[in-house]
């Protein structure tokens, strides 16, 4: 058969293709509607599995790649998050009353917007609204202070007393501190809550929210049940132990590709020459320290100087380096390879896990590079 | 309408979605044998990026996202590159002779099967077979040597005489020794070849090949056309450039992500802890790390000391880690900012790209994470 015939044939194909897209979206749309009515969770990780399960049976009964079907239902259920839900069931009372202080900054808006998608009504405090927190705050259910992390301590002083059923929380990357201000300030339910992702998620589905506990956790129960809802995952954690999960997570690991893009801008290679030479994995390392300063540098600054002992773990950072120079001085292969397979046997079975899952992810990165 | 006729319709639809991809695949390979027939490069980006325009504008049409089919799309033809090609035209007449040194390990393997499933024929030379190198290279085309990089230049010094008009290449992730050991040798044809993929690719297309010239360019253009053939792209680069943009691309990127290893398993912290609290990007920052471990030590042991320039380079990334724990010690964060503008100046707009790129890989991470 001609060329232009089998193309011909993929035409068609891909337009059968689209229409069903079109289809299964109109049944998914239906499908989160009814979860909204009867208030259950956008994510359904038990449905999700066995769903993906069966196609892949389907699949390979039919000669088709189990894990092409996969990844093209795992794409196709994330686009359907994002058309399905527009609204959401509200645990309190519709109409319950939520005050965010600032609400008008990024992280702050996108919580403004999943309150009133779920018929709460929210009102914000922002720096010129002082005046009138008093009684804004009078009827809350919640507030969350949801301000830079330089200010959150200052600002949670600044707050008006709440009513005594009033929950209170905070928004900010570290909890420790906070949450000490915040059950100082309030004798209500207190908890802190720091969502481990950046305002441009495209909804909150699979998304981590870490929760301190404060005060009464059975008075702020309802706000779990919310956060769940719009399908994010929440993670109980002692405040301190998260602090300093977070020097690491976080503050340490931003410090080092600081520090590794300083290195690559004072070497001044030619970048477009580097990255015409990339495989996916080092164009990826590139991008992994690009992409930090492509990002607001008092938000970095915050997160390396507000971490406790940052200055204490550079400085066992900088006694690796040291060692590691060590072994190149003196052409230690020997105790390099020891030492890489001390660090190997110490991420134990993850390191494998890490290799396949980077794996993937390459091949869908190769997927839509386009080369001349 | 209730929820089991919903998902009823659901699987439907499904069904119907994993007939029509059986029918594509029949298609695309199709598509395969004549591009074999013919001859014509498995990979054509300019026919993808046109498919790609046409579906989304027909996605547009029918209000289905043209992300999502531009995605799905790019997943389906990275599969029909894998069922489309088990066999490739040869650039030379059929039955050439190729002789692969070192063709018993990883990455010579996968070139002694390309070579095959383009009708070549191929014989390996192992440490073993030497006595008989001499019969084995006597008509050989293309002379590839394919032994770890501490022994390349060892090898080819121990290779018997070539025919004149036979090309001898090498595939070590240096470039500007090997070529000179090559040209030495070799009176004819010499090009010094760096695959930037490791052997567990699942094809050639996309993937990068650097080549650098060493002698008559035009006698192995026949070796690059065929590497074409299988759908790689082809890079040209002065060797010393190669070299020094590799110091940077592979070694101080490996060196320093060693040293970010050796410091976690020194802090000791619960892996699984900190992975519960991780956002997708800070499990993919854990990724990167980590799945330098689960690799041969050797490997990376031979990137970082065979680099000429290691102890300088790690010197100078010393020097930046310094002053940026300076900036930590005078709690300079005014600084801190300055030096991040500076270098967020030096990426120029690449940064912006790095952080579209790694979000929307992030997102399809995302899409795949099962989470409790």
């Amino acid at each position: 058969m001609a060329i232009e015939q089998l193309r011909e044939q993929i035409d068609q194909l891909d337009i059968q293709l689209v229409e069903l897209l079109a289809q299964r979206q109109e049944v998914t749309t239906a499908v989160g509607q009814y979860k909204k009515e009867v208030g259950k969770p956008i994510y359904d990780p038990v449905r999700e599995a066995e769903l993906i399960k069966e196609r892949r049976a389907l699949a390979e009964s039919l000669n088709v790649s189990p894990d092409l079907i996969e990844d093209l239902l795992r794409r196709m259920i994330r686009e359907s998050y994002q058309t399905q839900h527009n609204a959401y069931r509200s645990v309190l009372p519709s109409q319950s009353k939520i005050v965010i202080v600032g609400g008008g900054g990024a992280l702050g808006k996108r919580f403004v917007d999943m309150f009133e998608r779920s018929t709460y009504r929210v009102e914000v405090i922002e720096k010129d609204d002082w005046s009138q927190a008093e009684s804004i705050v009078k009827d809350a259910k919640l507030v969350i202070v949801a301000v830079p992390i330089k200010l959150t301590e200052q600002v949670i002083k600044l707050l008006p007393a709440l009513p005594d059923d009033c929950v209170l929380a905070d928004l900010t990357s570290l909890k420790d501190a906070p949450l000490k201000a915040m059950l100082a300030k309030h004798s209500g339910p207190v908890v802190g809550l720091h969502p481990m992702f950046g305002p441009d998620v495209p909804n909150f589905v699979k998304q981590v929210v870490v929760a301190c506990d404060g005060r009464f956790p059975e008075q702020y129960e309802w706000l779990i049940e919310q956060i769940t809802i719009w399908g994010a995952v929440i993670q109980k954690d002692d405040a301190k132990q998260h602090d300093s999960s977070m020097e690491l997570i976080q503050a340490m690991r931003h410090f080092t590709t600081f520090v590794y893009g300083k290195f690559l801008a004072n070497q001044d290679p030619d970048l477009e020459h580097l990255l015409r030479l990339s495989s996916p994995i080092y164009r990826l390392e590139l991008a992994m320290t690009g992409r930090l300063f492509a990002q607001d540098a008092n938000l970095y600054a915050d997160i390396i100087f507000g971490a406790e002992n940052s200055k204490t773990l550079a400085d066992k950072f900088k006694y690796e380096l040291d060692s590691a120079i060590e072994l190149l001085e003196q052409s230690d292969k020997f105790g390099f390879k020891q030492q890489f397979e001390d660090v190997a046997a110490w991420f134990g079975k993850k390191s494998n896990e890490f290799l396949t899952e980077s794996r993937a992810m390459l091949k869908t990165a190769q997927d839509s590079r386009d080369l001349k």
